[in-house]
């Protein structure tokens, strides 16, 4: 670590971990992901901006750090964007359940939704989060008209479906098999993706 | 107020309705809703009987009010379930949109959400309400199968589009008109009521 140690801190520090974080949240809540730069949360964390590199790699790795998302959950997004698009809903909602029913994944993301619903901070990383990662890729990997308004919509169901199965947790769908969930709510998941959204209600 | 003067209390008594809707909110989350009797609520509050009934009517009118929610909110819900049941999906987003977006409505649906994401007790509350309130309702008013757990399914969908739109507010869905959110979200809560959930997806 020659850049931290010219700095003359030792990279192992234990606070500096948790400064970096601090100052990466207040950061990406403050300027959104454009508006934040490494060097940026370095100095308010009072590290060299090298140390952060060291710690996180890039800005992405950084953000998502500052998040303490499931490391794999964006990571798994272009691999389930790939593939046969009718059946995208399903792989979308078998990979979510299979991470809010796990306990090791299920903490992290539900203490994000958690921060989010008290937090504006928090609500402004997920924000930023929904937009960058999950928005943007959709949008680049389909071909779909509104794929923003789509993106929120599938994050809608998505929320809800952590909420009750998990959280507040109301039974059936709280004890369902995942097999019935996924029966269940795939399809609503697929039609937000690749449906018509605009198609008024058949009566009323 | 024979019963009141009875007891000597005056049921004016302004700490008198505080001391009744903790101990209903307390009894309701330990003993359910059938297990919870104005009587006891009373005697836990330390205050007549007929006093819980003057202010709150029923058990039921007890329970609403423990939970804080719009006194329309479970009103409406026969008036709903009336009507066109193929158009029952767009009748419920529509007045759901109606509840979460007005500002008069929208604050102690959202602030028991949110308790209920971090207070057991007012999980408890909230699966009671779900339980009694909504699933039973929706039982007698639809002959379909699996009631129940296509009215946490709809549970699972209003409360992610509340949170999306209103709490986390992340845009397009969180500014997007009342009119293009319901035919977004209407057809895939139509399908919780009365589509077929058990329909394998096409492929996978």
């Amino acid at each position: 670590m020659a850049s931290a140690s010219r700095t003359g801190r030792r990279p192992g520090d234990s606070g500096s971990r948790e400064a970096i974080l601090g100052a990466a949240r207040a950061a990406f809540a403050a300027g959104g992901y454009e508006g934040t730069s490494v060097r940026a949360v370095a100095r308010a964390a009072d590290v060299d901006a090298a140390l952060v590199h060291h710690f996180y790699g890039t800005k992405h790795g950084l953000f998502l750090a500052a998040l303490e998302l499931p490391g794999d959950f964006t990571a798994a997004l272009p691999a389930l964007l790939e593939g046969d698009v009718e059946a995208l809903g399903e792989r979308l909602v078998t990979f979510f359940l299979g991470l809010i029913d796990a306990e090791a994944t299920r903490g992290p993301l539900l203490a994000l939704i958690q921060a989010a619903m008290t937090n504006e901070q928090a609500a402004e990383l997920l924000r930023v989060f929904v937009t960058r990662q999950v928005i943007s890729k959709i949008i680049a990997a389909l071909d779909v008209p509104q794929p923003e308004l789509r993106a929120t919509l599938v994050g809608s169901q998505l929320v809800g479906l952590a909420i009750v199965r998990q959280v507040v947790r109301v039974a059936p769908l709280a004890t369902a098999e995942a097999t019935a969930v996924v029966a269940a709510v795939a399809p609503a998941v697929q039609r937000y993706l690749t449906g018509d959204l605009t198609q008024a209600a058949t009566r009323g």
